[in-house]
């Protein structure tokens, strides 16, 4: 099957294509949106459009087709990615008003995951991954923490500034203090009196300090990552052949050969040929 | 005692109303502070307030009673902050005028500490909580440079910039020197002369280069903490047990039983199971 | 003497009234800025102003009188930093029109740093200090790297907007780069055509990623840090005395003595005691 | 040849020469940007610029004559570099009309590369450079879910708040999610509506949290150097002499002799004698 493996010519090529055609529709999107192309291009957006349109569908109903248990295609997570690609345009056709549904075609952009789950990037996505599912009790714990640090500096500047300042209701400061704490500051809202301003530099000193707590979780795990990789590949030395002179036993910070000179294979496609899995998870 | 114990399955069904009434008493309040709600769900919001105050009173009551040292509890953190989430609302039944201590309630968020105390994020918490505490003297010179450099900074911009450009006051020019050392950036108040904006661009940079300070701080606190996590439990790897063959021996990183396939328990829970404690500090 | 000892109690609680007045000094000329407070309480605060001034002059002929080097002392930093508290009120009374110099005034801030270096957070101000400095040239570096990009971003957008947007000069567009690179964001100028958008989302993805330069730098160097300090404990644990039983060979993570549970110094103390350095540099 | 070395006096008198023009011509770009300073010194700057043309000139022909192959050095970045220093201005002489040319003078800036790569800061460059290097998959992988990320939100609140509102095309809310998501936060476009506040404090607690990662992974790769390099200077402690007594066999962290108490050479100098590598990769 051409559109489900990717290590044959013919399917790489399918694939190139595939990631082409999800950006160009993309861009056709994004473009359509701005009133001054719409009015110049629409028409020839909205041919593009059915163009894409056409091809997702076709993409869809092949991979229905040629899918050994299609239900189960259909109902798992990227099956319904490519639905959401297609569906909106034939509901826009039924139903005149459902403008806004043209939105809902951007989720295309998740398809590229798909593409990316494909190619060689696996590995170093999976440390990411990984080691923000190892943290994410302590994520949990640190977004609680912000939660609650975020509730108190709302109320407290709704009840210091008041609805005068811009700080209307305690959801409002809440987002202010959100705006504040994370360091985004727009600057639509922001404290008048002394003592606002006083509480408000608490906030970002504040914020500023816990920006660390995250940062210093994923580093840690990120570290412990990179060094694992580096032990497996340690532990594993004779395990990696020089592409030339086909010997063995290079360090683990080699980039050539030590009995030839030619180069090595990469980190990365090293350790999945040492530990034989692509850490592929799902 | 139900209502102090977490592991019986009523204790845990009592943890869960609490922690949803809490949540739902804050959302009350917020929604109560909104103009166009209150207009309209005044009453309903009202009767929900005194259910819910009526709750946490019985609560109060309840652990004061069932506790056998009930003057400690009511001197304990926890126990202050049970109390100032039924207070304010005796108060305003009393003095008529004060309106503002209803925010006073919103409090009753740390009272979710708590709850996360009782259930299983612990440890996680404790490996931050533990960084901070190791780091705190370091994050306290952190917060005295940090100090030095606004009022350094402030007062320069204040001389240069002068009450025409915003900078009214020292304090205001502090104010906006924390804002600009954080990179929140409002722009309520900015530097509009060509020296105080170099003197702004300096100020940013700063501020830019010292966030790498605590988080230096707190990532090298909490590396360790992960590799000592680690380390526990490869130094005991004959006490984590299979639920399902009751073998052990386990790799530190293993997710799956290497005798028979089934999973193992949490990386977390091995730690406790090893070290015997639950790293309750208090 | 007194003045230059900190471990007499009387050169403790000397130390004391020194930090309190220094602070107390800072609180009157930053309230003598706010106009509505200096209107109001301006001859108390001239009152307390030459109060402070007469008490640093004492201390400071004091420590000429008694220094063994008096005039090693005076061009010293710290001496330097002393005089500067003191000089710019006499100037003032001198020369009338000379009220800026009031705000150098605040340079006493930096004596702070004498009292902070007397204290015990030495330890952990070194751990900081050595990483800043250890990587020094690899922070010249970074910088040099945010100074070219701000450079060509800032003509770049200078070009592309132009004055009519805001970017009214090179010096001005390269101040609008800092403050986007930085992630301060005012928003007192900000990119208003298309294409302009375009590079400055570049600038900040940019910027928000070199952001991770320095903190990657502080943060390899204070980890080296954290663990050195963890191994030179380990190579020395007989060296540490419990105060209590006075037997040794304890756990590097220990809290308590494992002999008879009482508590043991905290690590920073355990370091000095064993290197027998405490870390002062000049 | 005197202009490409730079290890004998004359060389380093050369190179300092050519840092202080390159600084001094794009001072006087900059400042004849500024309208003030053109329409009073613009003479001035105008007959500055043509010295410096004329040096450049002059060392670029230079350079030309002495390299052995002066083509591949003309096809070279460097070589590139240092045309598009010179070519601008000759170029505005011939078309008078090109005069936002002038801008990509600016560009001489990346000749301090040149310089850079000749002196000592070569190696900390390395680390940096090589840390990102090492991470160039896992930093695209972050920029893809950057983009993806920025995409989805950009589009969602051009639905909710709609063009009345800033949000007037969807690049514009792209550029807005880019602007939160960084935390730069301008303000020129924020949302109005209470649902567009909720969506845009998840795109700034997003934007906040995975700012971590870019950080973790850079952290991780050059603490992996940092101590890559620390431990080759420890395999090979007998390579180190002191420049004083000639003897060897120093700690890693040695900073004097432990012979002799002069000071040894600093750390970068030992790597390189010890690895015999420059850590020049180009």
């Amino acid at each position: 099957m051409i559109i489900f493996r990717t290590d044959t010519p013919l399917g790489r090529w399918f694939d190139i294509c595939l990631i082409a055609s999800i950006i160009g529709s993309l861009l056709v999107l994004i473009m359509g949106s701005v009133e001054s192309v719409s009015q110049r291009w629409g028409t020839q957006l909205n041919y593009l459009e059915i163009l894409f349109t056409a091809l997702f569908t076709v993409e869809y109903l092949l991979r229905l087709y040629c899918s050994p248990k299609p239900w189960a295609y259909a109902k798992s997570f990227y099956g319904f990615v490519d639905l959401m690609a297609i569906l909106p345009f034939y509901i826009a056709l039924l139903v005149p008003n459902a403008h806004f549904l043209g939105v809902v075609r951007l989720l295309r952009v998740m398809r590229i995951f798909r593409i990316l789950k494909l190619v060689q990037y696996i590995q170093d996505s999976n440390v990411i991954m990984r080691s923000l599912w190892n943290s994410r009790r302590k994520i949990f714990i640190f977004f609680s923490m912000v939660a609650i640090l975020v509730t108190i500096f709302g109320a407290l500047l709704y009840i210091i500034e008041g609805p005068e300042n811009g700080f209307t209701s305690i959801p409002t400061s809440i987002y202010w203090a959100i705006v504040t704490i994370t360091t985004v500051g727009y600057g639509d809202i922001s404290p008048v009196t002394t003592l606002g301003r006083a509480i408000a530099s608490l906030t970002m000193l504040l914020g500023y300090s816990i920006l660390a707590v995250p940062t210093g979780i994923i580093t840690a795990e990120m570290s412990q990552e990179v060094k694992q990789q580096k032990k497996v590949y340690r532990d594993h030395r004779d395990l990696v052949m020089c592409p030339n002179c086909m010997k063995n036993d290079h360090e683990p910070d080699a980039f050539h050969c030590k009995h030839c000179g030619s180069e090595l294979p990469e980190h990365e496609e090293r350790v999945v040929k040492i530990t034989g899995k692509t850490g592929d998870y799902d």
